[in-house]
């Protein structure tokens, strides 16, 4: 049947949801369960979408609503006709079935799932029943190669004019912890390409493209991009403008919110986006301690040998770095407070954060060792003289330039600082609360908004000193990071008796 | 902050939805990700809803729409103020990571669980990991138990004023098998109390209550109900009025449409809503074959006793009838079409389906000596016997009467009909198809619609004679479902040379 369609401006994240009154015949038959879904199309260009009735007067009889991503995805425009006609479930729906009975999953059948999740055929009740199948019964290296596999196909995929292809990732979880343009600098000052895609947040208060934004443009198109590398040999981008593994994009909307750590799913995620960038030799940062995704070293060790398997077979050349996981990295939490770190770093400000320093020397170290850029053993001193000497902080000011200049923006000025009850020792700063926090405070779309942590683990400090500064442009969305600091038992940045 | 409350209209299913301009502070540090929620309060009243945000001017600043689940269970009017703070997730997201990790669950945590449950406060996200781990952990009888006592908890309990109180239930999965009117006619006509409450349809074409509605009202108010019963001896009533188990409703919205059988979540469900009703002595039907949910002898034997173990110390007396379920039971597929076969089975009518016929008889033979109306072995004797002499026919037109009668409605009257391509014999017509088939024709919103089998197991037949017909009020629903059917490889009725 022929409806109107209407861009009704819900945004639903990656689901694609039909909406229709309630008193159309398809409505009647369909919609009465949450998987219920219909195909709308207007020619070639088709979407699966779940269908939710409307009881109101919101859509007229022969129009039909759809969320801002089916709208998106079908790419034509308000008020045209489409057709709508009821669907079964995706046929990869069985294949999902199977890994949730424990039946390890063929690469054909991964192929098939993995084009209907990347073309949104699949709702959030069936990608988190694959979650929680792959969480528990895990992913085996074949599983995990034919994700990997099928996850680049479902997207773009880059192409470097280098043999050596440079490139960085945090399996994530620890709050600052923005090491990636200090890397990125430094490998370049090195003479490496570094064509950087980074993502920008899903549940933590920045990702490295919500940051880097505060200080260039990072939206480019694929040209762009190219002349800022031709030019730097690296750039600093937004990977979502060029759809790398967008069916990864699409697992993590529901993986990442339900804060149950699937290995298997973390590895696909993480090497198909490389792969898809077209890197060649990446170096791994695995947090290790509590509060982190890996909490001890045994675990850590574990998942670095997996890591090694999976490049093998895929081209890639991958260095593990394990760090300390037990705390935020660096000073800053939130876009604008993380890239002012960035710049003292670069700068070689003596007020820059040690640790982020420390950090960043380290795992730009291990990039070059393996790139080729340095001798075995002489990573970090070659990575800290190119930081000392400003070669690295000219070469992110090139990208900037580039990319096209921002200039960092002041902290938020609604402000609430939370003091020490009272003296001793910074014990341990939990990453959970400090990035909920600057979550509540407005980060990562206020890019003002944040935490600045004003004490580091092993700090002393007298009752009453401030231990961090909330910040945010409004004083509401300030109350609801003080709220929920207030709300909650214990105390975000423990403090023992020294 | 306080908003102006919206009813939008949108049915989100059970999910508890809220709708917030983009541009209010409040989406714009939350609505990030598909498990952002907020807390909407007016006084006592409040409901925890996922946030999605709204990207068109269809909610102007200031106001906040919520989906009707959401608005229901807050109780407030349109436009009512309300209070809107961002939430974090319920403390018992924590029970479900710990069912995804494997870990037993303690009768507490289960308590907290199934509150959340019942009050809304989870997505659809958390409700599937829950299914999921629950189905592929498994969930001990320990754990059902408490499931059980925790969801009857979570609702009404329905008390009756005799001794032995006789229920019904199937484990479904079979489309047709209308026994329930014919078992709870005979048990009534034997002097049994049935308050039997059944519920609507979640996947299938038709739920009891859905059928019994082309017949009489079955929304009744509690103190009709006892009246009912009391002059009866029973009645047929949707348990949906009651409030009986109601986080029981919440997961099987998301479970049903998964098509994943999770046994623990069966077990509770079924006794949950049992206990809720108040019924001391039940039978279940276990329909076992290709294309039911137990396909052989051992996996129904296992599952019977589980079944026993679990009634007991609930002081709930259950027996097990295990039936043919390779294919539907009756003519008819959806609510016009089942009461139809159901009447005639009462009715003693010489055309009636013989195996709804024989069914209805062996579960009431079975439900009557368990109940102590027949002595053993008799059971299947009396019902007959009841249903002979149009004691039971007699015993449901009073139930009719007493609730408030409606005529059978005839079938829709736009009609496909389905040859045989050959001839042969029927060797087995496939549950899942028919069943889809029926709901896109339009069951069970247009009770008129359906499948009505022209054919039975081991019919011979001749190509081009008729195998079903399916009846709908509209041609465009009709047409749902013939296009659907066609294009499937393979017959919906399988038809071997003879």
């Amino acid at each position: 049947m022929t409806y109107e369609l209407r861009r009704l401006g819900i945004d639903t994240s990656a689901e694609h949801v039909a909406f229709l009154s309630a008193d159309e015949l398809l409505c009647q038959c369909l919609g009465l369960h949450p998987l219920d879904r219909v195909e709308i199309a207007s020619g070639e260009r088709r979407v699966l979408a779940i269908l939710n009735g409307v009881t109101s007067d919101l859509l007229p009889l022969g129009t039909v609503g759809v969320s801002d991503a089916a709208f998106r995805h079908l790419g034509v425009a308000d008020g045209d006709p489409v057709d709508v006609r009821p669907a079964d479930p995706p046929g990869s729906s069985e294949v999902i079935r199977r890994k949730v009975a424990g039946e390890p999953l063929a690469a054909n059948a991964i192929d098939t799932l993995v084009r209907d999740i990347a073309e949104g055929r699949h709702s959030k009740v069936e990608l988190t029943a694959f979650v929680v199948a792959s969480t528990i019964h895990g992913l085996s290296n074949e599983e995990v190669l034919g994700l990997i596999r099928a996850t680049v196909a479902s997207g773009e995929q880059l192409h470097w004019d280098a043999d050596v292809v440079a490139d960085k990732h945090s399996i994530g979880g620890i709050p600052g912890n923005r090491t990636t343009p200090v890397v990125v600098a430094i490998a370049a000052a090195a003479g490496l390409t570094v064509p950087k895609t980074s993502s920008r947040a899903v549940t933590s208060p920045a990702g490295t493209a919500d940051t880097m934004e505060t200080l260039m443009d990072v939206t480019l198109p694929p040209e762009r991009l190219r002349q800022v590398v031709a030019a730097a040999g690296a750039c600093l981008a937004w990977g979502g403008a060029f759809k790398l593994a967008p069916a990864d994009d699409v697992i993590i909307q529901v993986e990442r919110p339900l804060a149950i750590d699937c290995e298997g799913l973390m590895l696909s995620s993480i090497l198909a986006k490389k792969v898809a960038a077209g890197a060649t030799h990446v170096v791994i940062d695995i947090p290790v301690g509590r509060g982190a995704k890996v909490t001890d070293g045994t675990a850590a060790g574990r998942l670095a040998e997996r890591f090694t398997e999976l490049a093998a077979p895929l081209g890639l050349t991958v260095s593990i770095e394990l760090s300390d996981g037990r705390g935020p990295v660096g000073r800053g939490v939130g876009p604008a407070l993380e890239a002012r770190d960035v710049l003292a770093v670069l700068r070689g400000d003596p007020t820059a954060p040690a640790d982020l320093r420390t950090k960043g020397i380290a795992l730009a170290g291990r990039l070059l060792e393996s790139a080729g850029a340095a001798a075995a053993g002489r990573g970090p001193d070659r990575a800290a003289a190119l930081l000392e000497s400003g070669a690295a902080y000219e070469r992110f000011e090139l990208i900037r330039d580039l990319q096209g200049r921002r200039e960092l923006p002041a902290p938020g000025q609604a402000t609430f600082e939370w003091r020490a009850r009272g003296a001793g020792r910074v014990d341990g700063i939990s990453n959970a609360v400090i990035g909920r926090a600057a979550r509540l405070a407005g980060a990562p779309r206020d890019v003002r908004a944040g935490i600045d942590l004003l004490v580091a683990v092993g700090d002393e400090v007298s009752a009453g000193d401030a231990l961090f500064r909330v910040h945010s442009q409004s004083p509401v969305t300030l109350g609801f990071a003080v709220d929920y600091l207030q709300g909650r038992p214990g105390n975000p940045i423990e403090v023992v008796p020294a």
